[in-house]
């Protein structure tokens, strides 16, 4: 496992999930050192950048590796601060933001907290109606409203229908609903016939017999339900309604809730309803 | 509004999430122009670069002011199709990955897509059983569990528990459950009974009346429930609330979910559960 330990810092004048996810990105190509984080968010004035100089001057005194700082702060005034301090810090802004005028032919603004804010009242209503609608068709049992859906997730019990569906909800304004597939289902390969009116807008989720046995013990250990022989047998029907049907479908064993989502988007060659959420809104073409 | 509009790619080997939030950041320093965005996720061989550098050099051929590229390419031998081909681009991975090499004295790895995968299947269970609780305790029914929530939201209804709740659930792994203040609760500027037993791990939510009143109408039109009488009855009570007990509470008229979630991690001083989802998952200290 990893030896080498290496402090880092991320400091924003917004919530830090932007530079927190840059940084869990690169250090991704680093195996063998942990990355031990801490995030200061909010930081938007001369008074607040002191107290965190503090801190990163109290790791610099007590490690021999100096810490990583990231920040991302548009008053260039506060990166000032650090630079004064000797801290060494990767900026986002300054990094990104010149390029970005010299192409535009333009100056930025340079306004803290930028990504704040739902803007308009309306788009975070319908951010808020899509998590509604992915909440209200979580368990197949209301269905009378699934052609209003923009997606509908289908599979066995626990192959991540429900938090694929709301990711989509959450961060991509999408009407997600889910429909399990149970063992009434598995009698003919055809789909349910409550999903097969929409069958342009259904996409499966499998997982491997072992994955979905390991979750279900979790949840009820020692039952039929968890058991690899009905975990087996689950799968490999809802599999052969999707060969059968044609209908897409994507092996969730081994990767994230995100890429889940987003692989979906691509192949339904959906795009996300409009939001002015400060998260990724729009998709693949 | 918007006047000048310009087209923007993300391109990324993993999906894209990460630089697309970046790139969001970025632009809300340019008001006065309109980016159009399109993401290409999962590029990750040199034919799938090939097909984007065709969809680029059509809008550099279409258009006059060329397109702004964001890249997030492990593979350095990809990028330079792009360089081959004169489309420059704001690569994240050679802007800052030299940098972090030459401060932590080793090499990058230059994998793709290295940011993907659950990794530990118990992680990925983790997180699960984080949104299972908040599914479970959404509408304050299931109070039995309660001392097993790592935090508890309580406002009016509509007042963005839920929305939030899920946003702590999926993106630090913590079980947060739900509690609505209703008429009854408004008898006494005590805290609700049910509650008052975890007040350390309580939050308030709440918003202006006005807001409220338009969510609400939204929902049932017209309604008492609707009514700005009601709204604004309800929202000064359980503020009264809020203020009678020293809760810590939030106004979340006109901050996003991303916000509202950042700022109670960092006044209630919660951490993270760990994960090794590639979304952002520890927080401030």
């Amino acid at each position: 496992m990893a030896a080498k330990k290496q402090k880092v810092f991320f400091i924003s004048d917004s919530t830090g999930i932007t530079i927190e996810s840059l940084g869990q990105s690169l250090f991704a190509q680093f195996p063998d050192t942990e990355f031990v984080k801490t995030v200061f968010p909010f930081v938007s004035d001369a008074q607040e950048v002191q107290r965190v100089i503090a801190s990163i001057s109290a790791v610099m005194e007590a490690e021999p590796a100096p810490p990583i700082v990231f920040t991302s702060l548009a008053d260039k005034s506060l990166l000032e601060l650090f630079l004064a301090h000797d801290i060494a810090v990767l900026d986002i802004f300054s990094t990104f933001i010149p390029q970005l005028e010299s192409r535009l032919g333009t100056k930025a603004k340079h306004a803290v907290g930028e990504t704040h804010g739902v803007g308009s009242p309306l788009k975070y209503v319908q951010r808020i109606e899509a998590l509604d609608f992915t909440l209200n068709h979580d368990d197949g049992t209301k269905i009378i409203d699934l052609a209003n859906a923009d997606i509908v997730l289908t599979g066995v019990s626990r192959s991540g229908k429900t938090p694929t569906c709301l990711y989509l909800a959450m961060h991509y304004n999408l009407k997600a609903a889910n429909y399990p597939l149970v063992d009434a289902d598995f009698e003919s390969p055809a789909l349910p016939r409550a999903i097969a009116g929409v069958q342009d807008r259904v996409f499966g989720l499998t997982l491997s017999p072992r994955q979905l046995h390991k979750i279900r013990q979790e949840r009820r250990p020692g039952s039929r339900y968890a058991s690899l022989e009905q975990c087996e047998y689950e799968v490999h029907r809802a599999e052969a309604i999707f060969r059968a049907t044609r209908l897409p479908y994507l092996d969730s064993t081994s990767i994230s809730i995100e890429e889940i989502a987003t692989t979906i988007l691509q192949r339904l060659k959906l795009r996300a309803r409009p939001t002015d959420s400060q998260l990724p809104a729009s998709t693949s073409q």
